[in-house]
């Protein structure tokens, strides 16, 4: 019998802040230790924050991360932390070629104790699918390591480690390990969170020890992080369960390996799909706005379900009097449109202005004689000016509204409403804008506030308002039709074939899988936005813009 | 003693145009065996170009791959191939995931002989790092593949082999390899070609063998593959070497592994490297265009040196009728600018036509109230608009003029001068796009040609004239400090105390990383553009927009 009490620390980490990070790092642990924590882990990379990309190449970057280690493990030797182990995930250098100025990294765990690192764990299995790119910085470790906190014994493996089979995960049982500590930069996806649980308690079943997943929160660039940490017992039993979206501490008694209880309250279960994606939405502007210094964002407000789901994910996540909404009229710009997009703003207090285009595009039509869809196309790009000067003038990042239908199929004008630093919806097709609006109306309504989204922009065909009684069906089937087929081609990779089987029209699947191919060139030049799909447009989808296969 | 005859075929096919590829494969060995030739070797993927990226993962384009390869095999059968081997480069199916519809390839050599397959070579080193993500989309092979040509003994191996030691490759000698084919997918840097010729060298005399190193040519998206195959006998002496940027075959009698003998003329060296640089930039720009559906290109013309030296790329790769320059003067335009911009034009024959910005700029100032920065910037978004506006209408694919150097340091209106589909200048620095203009000056001078680039766009202070009397250097040091700075922390990754130890500034040192590091989001939204040196912004380097590391 022996008693441990572990805390699973869910940070938010800045990637590159190797000062700030620490310091958060080092307030954790103080709160772990006053909470009578006898090991506090955090997450992969929890020092540098995640992913780091090609700065793990950088010799400088390194060392200086190693540096850091050094101070935070010096800082942890005095007395207030007594007795507390840390174990911390950082890169280190495994090598260095002088020519080139290239160095390669490991992706590590440190075991800090009684002032020096007595452990360090490296990586075995390295992702490199998806938006990840492993094996280009990193070289994988072959040793587990395990170590002894109050009598129990405690091993550290990292992320994609419990994901595939072999490597030091399977030589925990042999190595009697009571208890495994996971350290994760596992990014959000819509139903991934199960697909987490059941590898822990098989990891846990099978090598027969309890098991503390932790992993980062908060946004990187396109990849959300959605924490969800979990602590399970060696029976598999889900123990302790740490908040999405937010930063968490919890703490959790480990008597033996399958008698593991929780302190204080918690909760279990986690709320519904949409609540996921989107809360996964507002970390992410949150964090883009904010971990690149900008405090403000504009946006263009057309009266449609894009620009209104924009602007509300945006007011949640900066709050109202940050987003600033810009209603761009034209000649073909229906009432309704401009009611609704005042509506929009009126809901929520975000700030409005209107800003008519007529006099703007005017001489340029005049002037290169643009007709059909050149004249189209100049709307979009005056107002993307537009945007642009005022982000300018007043220092605000722009958000660029399309969603992930209208990215798949080029439904856009490069250069006018694709302009922007960002695009939240970018992993977000046009069924899903729908499912999410009405979604957050009703979260609104069952806690008594004033819906966000006008009825109107949910309901009224969706229309780019380019030309006289112009709607997106003119161009595209229905949006279920397109978002199905979509699926099955881009996230599914299907053959033509494969997606007539499935009961399409021939000559509408070879439409809309060439409109896919062809836009591969616009969608290079696309603001990012958050990952919250099995395939999202950008890292995780590699294709070349010369590209003649079809099939 | 045995006679083989040897083709080495340089093709320049397109990605995904499996039928067209395969029709050029054909047409090319139909050639060689007309010249007696007893084995023809292509490139690496020759049949479906290269790289593929993320088609590797899809199932239909891996089986349709194969089917391609097997009608190739049945048309080579017929009595006209008789006795004629063909080793060809392709990816094949290795696995798939059902539940996924994700596909393993590797990257493969199939060996066709009497209307079969009789072998086919998986490569065994796969490049993940630079522009390379092959572990992504392929696994590895381990084999060597060694069969009898008219009783020498070949063997095969693949690109990324003869980089990496240990594998097949160091199996040659013990095999009892008389002649190495290497194909290769090669993309041109200056200065890459004596390091590979020193490889192949290598490897003939460490292994003992003749050596065939064949290269693809021509553009695909951000890559130049140069070609320049050459042929090596077993004592490292070069015998035969392929033209550089153009497609080729040329066929070498081999007698034994040290006695080979080249059919026909040919020349053992290249022009020197602003030949070959330049050439890179047409055959890149060209190939883009062409293979992808365009026939013109448009480009903004101020009279600066970056839109002559663009220009003048863009007509030797399309020739001058297909070239459209914009003069878009405003009121910050000098008088020698607007004349300059057009010698340009008329100098080459170049389509030429003027659209003041003035009326076009005047209404968005009023409206928005736009000074400063944010006024400047309006000008040159006003010139994207026109620019794709006359895109649009004419279906011409605009051309980007910024430079390397403008890029890295964020130099530049986003979604203004830097629209369109094409960068020819993406990888080209300042202080190059100077040399490269006097050189192609010279080039022309020395044929009797009329200088293609005014001189006064070569020896002006480069300005963007946004404003009064404004040049690059009130923003920015001497593009030959910056271009120093730069090359020491992009290409050589060094730190801010490397490069101050270089005899820089510390406070210039740290101001140009910082400019560096915060236009990340706008090189992400950047049009793509030929790769020519060892490091060039794109894929080749990765990093977050989200970074705080300053070192």
């Amino acid at each position: 019998m022996s008693n441990l009490r572990l805390a699973l620390a869910q940070t938010n980490p800045t990637v590159g802040a190797l000062e700030a990070n620490a310091a958060q790092i080092l307030a954790v642990a103080r709160t772990a230790k006053s909470a009578g924590a006898d090991l506090v882990v955090f997450a992969e990379m929890a020092l540098t924050g995640y992913p780091i990309e090609d700065l793990a190449s950088r010799v400088s970057f390194l060392v200086e991360t190693e540096a850091t280690v050094d101070r935070l493990t010096k800082e942890l030797a005095t007395s207030e932390f007594d007795g507390l182990t840390v174990v911390l995930g950082h890169p280190a250098l495994a090598s260095a070629n002088i020519r080139t100025g290239w160095a390669i990294a490991q992706n590590c765990a440190s075991v800090i104790q009684s002032g020096r690192v007595i452990g360090r764990y490296a990586k075995h299995h390295l992702p490199n699918y998806s938006v990840f790119d492993e094996y280009r910085i990193f070289v994988p470790g072959n040793e587990l390591l395990t170590f002894d906190v109050n009598g129990l014994k405690v091993s550290t493996v990292i992320c994609e480690d419990i994901w595939q089979s072999g490597g030091p995960v399977a030589k925990l049982s042999e190595n009697e390990t009571d208890l495994c500590l996971i350290l994760n930069g596992s990014p959000f996806e819509i139903d991934k969170d199960d697909r987490r649980q059941g590898l822990v308690k098989d990891l846990a079943i099978k090598q027969n020890c309890a098991a503390a997943y932790v992993n980062l929160v908060g946004g990187q660039d396109d990849l959300v992080f959605d924490g969800d940490s979990i602590a399970i017992d060696s029976n598999g039993k889900l123990i302790a369960r740490l908040k999405q979206f937010k930063e968490d501490l919890l703490l959790v008694d480990v008597t033996s390996k399958s008698e593991i209880a929780v302190v204080g309250d918690h909760f279990l279960t986690k709320p519904n799909d949409n609540w996921q994606a989107w809360n996964a939405l507002v970390t992410g502007l949150r964090d883009y706005v904010r971990k690149n210094g900008f405090s403000s964002v504009v946006l263009g407000l057309s009266g449609g379900i894009d620009s209104a789901v924009c602007a509300t994910i945006a007011a949640d996540a900066l709050g109202p009097e940050n987003v600033y909404g810009v209603s761009m009229p034209s000649r073909y710009s229906s009432t309704g449109s401009k009611d609704d997009a005042e509506d929009l703003a009126n809901r929520r207090g975000i700030n409005y202005q209107v800003q008519p285009i007529e006099n703007l595009v005017k001489p340029f039509e005049s002037q290169l004689g643009l007709t059909d869809l050149a004249a189209e196309n100049l709307q979009a790009r005056v107002r993307g000016v537009i945007l642009m000067g005022l982000s300018n003038k007043h220092g605000m990042l722009t958000l660029t509204t399309g969603n992930k239908t209208e990215l798949a199929v080029g439904y856009s004008t490069i250069y006018g409403d694709t302009v922007g630093g960002y695009a939240p919806l970018k992993d977000v097709e046009k069924t899903l804008v729908w499912e999410l609006a009405k979604w957050r109306n009703s979260y609104a309504k069952n806690r008594g506030e004033i819906e966000p989204i006008p009825q109107a922009s949910i309901e009224k065909p969706p229309s780019a308002e380019l030309r006289p009684d112009q709607v997106d069906q003119d161009s595209l089937p229905a949006y279920d039709v397109l978002d199905q087929i979509l699926e099955a081609y881009v996230n599914q990779r299907r053959s033509i074939q494969e997606i007539v089987n499935l009961g399409f029209e021939k000559s509408l699947v070879e439409k809309i899988l060439q409109m896919v191919d062809r836009s591969e060139w616009k969608r290079r030049q696309g603001a990012i936005g958050p990952k919250i799909t099995g395939m999202a447009f950008g890292r995780d989808r590699r294709l070349p813009i010369t590209n003649k296969f079809k099939g």
